[in-house]
């Protein structure tokens, strides 16, 4: 077999076998074939497109490139959850406490923020003392134990998706659905799970930017999902403007806890219920998503999910404190509300915009390589269509450098809008 | 500029700027743009094709890369003449002695043979002493002397067009007419040429397959040549089968020299005289192609193309007694002829299959770094629907290895079919 003769068979339209698809992705990722080459292929198969079995067969591949985690030491069926990411998105951070505390067991890996969207790993580390690093063994028992677990990737796990994602980033193609969904499908195999829950963003904060994509995106990942015996279901819901109410580390825990202790932002809370009762369906711990959906409300109410966040916490060395008192948090120096000088509703909130004036304030990385500053966001006063009050914050900013917080205070504005007229809430789940 | 962007822009259908061309070229020259960038814009190149005015942009600034030759020096019009490339095409050995012969400066670069087509360069090698490589000054005191002078490409010519080419070589991004274009009129343009006369070869033999793609280039060049000010002509010709009956180095100077005698095949010698009436006319030599034509008659016919020859031989070194002693050539050490046992027309003549057996007798390269054996290859007793009396050759092979001999004996009968039918001759000259 020849990379170029599969360079110029995709060009040409051709469909790959298995065969060529496992030649390609572990020469590739031994270094066999050059970046030069597959850049090429890269770009055919933007154009030309893959089939739905030569997507399933590449997501294999890149699966087991590398580790490939082994959690049948875990009694029950692994449920994982995916968001394609997105602006103050901190389902994970609810979703992982509230079903684990319905039972089902949460072995979870999760990454770190790139861009405008965050991590669930960065923000797990605002919390002083916690440990996103657990060796295979600890992670484990910790699931058999306290049935929850959260950690970074492994430093192994799918290095072809790894290699080829970098290269697809510097060569304009990242924006292709099959490529798209091998990429997340292949890691969510290679980490274990035996059933996902996947929550495709779309609108101006996320990748996806049209409801027909994103819906054409969900539909094949849960085509390949079920065909590698993986029960799959997908959701996708609006990232047109920030989901929760909280952009940054600390601040997007602070609004998880608050969820957790029965308050939070509405869209949230209903995301998360949507999500949670899918992996409490598949997990086989309730019989459908209606009682799924009790199961949740009562662990809720009842304090159960609150509970099982201290007990996450301190069983991966974090300060459980931090639910009961939330200055144990790291705290920001400047604290700058923009008030309402008017009864007013939230008109707009341009997702992207606010998430990248979150990481210019230090939440988030431009690069890989930067490091953030965990303390700092913008905690919004409410969502599209609430009602903000003469005298209340529309928005506030969280800031460790003046000039950067006078920026950002006068840049909110911009994207921000307000209006003295009734405005309607948009859709939220649209699949 | 980004050469994410262009890629992102090339990707989407968009049309590259003067300015944006210039960066690409000059970047990737300059090796600021690595091959995995470039490869994946080729691709989209191959997709979303470029418009004639990018091509052009893209031709200029590829020959002004490197060198460009100042020939302000020669005296006259510079017209160059370029193939496409194919099989027993000896048409430069033909038609440098006879337009020098009527008074057109022949000032020209040449290439060496790649896989089963020929080399102009490698031809003339097989001519004991002659010299190809000749300083810049020589080359231009050559032409003003002796009307004439055919060297190699300095190595310097156009070096973004030889870092391309070899990149879309391991690519698949080849067949681009857009690129094919410009990497082709970037040489001549960078060669000096004032007026340019193009054989763009069709059919098995050849690069482009088929006719409408052939036309299609030729119309290109054309209008990308006249736009940057070069008189610009093309023509699309048969390569299904060879165009002469000589594959290999010193049978093809045979062959030439037969032409330069008033014989030599009649397909040769029709294509030589539509190149070169174009060429003297061009030049300002001729009024028109009639008057041309008859001035390459009369040059052939009284003896004046031939001494030409001579005289171009012995003034770059060479042993101008092979014009009147073939055996001065390199000669091959086994002759073995195909005989007709009855009387029979020539039905096929698989040009790209004849060249490549050439090749593995020694003919050719199958890699830039292969040696060639310049008195081996393969000499046709005739084209399609030339009649061979039985007792005449219907091919002869040349080789200096047994086993080699034995093979393509049996191998040029796959690739020569032969019928006691009459069989049409094809058309030769489509544009």
């Amino acid at each position: 077999m020849r990379m170029y003769d599969l360079i110029m068979k995709k060009r040409d339209g051709g469909t790959f076998t298995k065969d060529e698809i496992d030649f390609i992705i572990s020469s590739y990722t031994k270094d066999y074939i050059p970046d030069y080459q597959m850049s090429a292929l890269l770009m055919a198969i933007y154009f030309n497109g893959m089939t739905n079995e030569e997507t399933a067969h590449m997501t294999m591949a890149m699966a087991h490139s590398g580790d490939v985690l082994d959690l049948s030491e875990i009694k029950g069926i692994k449920v994982d959850k995916h968001s394609t990411g997105g602006v103050a998105d901190t389902t994970t951070l609810v979703l992982a406490p509230l079903v684990a505390a319905c039972g089902a067991p949460v072995a979870k890996m999760s990454g770190r923020g790139l861009g405008h969207t965050g991590g669930t790993i960065d923000k797990l580390e605002s919390i002083p003392g916690m440990r996103v690093e657990l060796s295979e063994q600890e992670f484990i028992d910790n699931v058999n134990k306290y049935g929850i677990a959260v950690v970074g990737q492994s430093s192994n796990l799918t290095p072809a998706d790894k290699k080829l994602y970098a290269l697809r980033d510097v060569t304009a193609t990242v924006d292709s659905i099959p490529l798209i969904a091998s990429s997340i499908m292949s890691k969510k195999i290679a980490s274990g799970a035996d059933g996902i829950v996947l929550d495709v963003k779309v609108g101006r904060g996320a990748f996806m930017k049209d409801i027909e994509s994103a819906k054409k995106l969900a539909n094949l990942m849960v085509e390949i999902g079920n065909s590698v015996g993986r029960k799959t279901v997908a959701h996708v819901t609006n990232m047109d403007e920030p989901l929760g109410l909280a952009i940054g580390n600390s601040l997007e825990v602070v609004e998880a806890i608050d969820v957790l202790k029965g308050n939070g932002s509405k869209d949230l809370i209903d995301v998360c219920m949507v999500l949670g009762a899918d992996m409490l369906t598949i997990a086989g711990v309730a019989k459908d998503t209606d009682e799924a959906k009790m199961m949740m409300e009562e662990a809720l109410t009842s304090g159960k999910a609150l509970q099982k966040f201290r007990e996450f916490i301190k069983a991966q060395g974090g300060d459980e404190r931090i639910v009961d008192d939330l200055s144990l948090l790291p705290q920001a120096k400047y604290v700058e509300p923009w008030i309402a000088d008017e009864d007013l509703y939230i008109k707009d909130l341009y997702a992207l915009d606010l998430g990248l004036i979150a990481m210019r304030l230090g939440a988030g990385r431009s690069t890989k390589e930067d490091t953030i500053d965990l303390s700092v966001g913008i905690m919004l006063g409410g969502k599209i269509g609430d009602f903000i009050k003469k005298g209340q914050p529309i928005a506030t900013v969280y800031a460790n450098d003046k000039n950067k917080l006078d920026w950002a205070m006068n840049e909110i504005k911009k994207y921000i809008l307000v209006s003295d007229q009734y405005v309607e809430r948009p859709q939220l789940i649209y699949m």
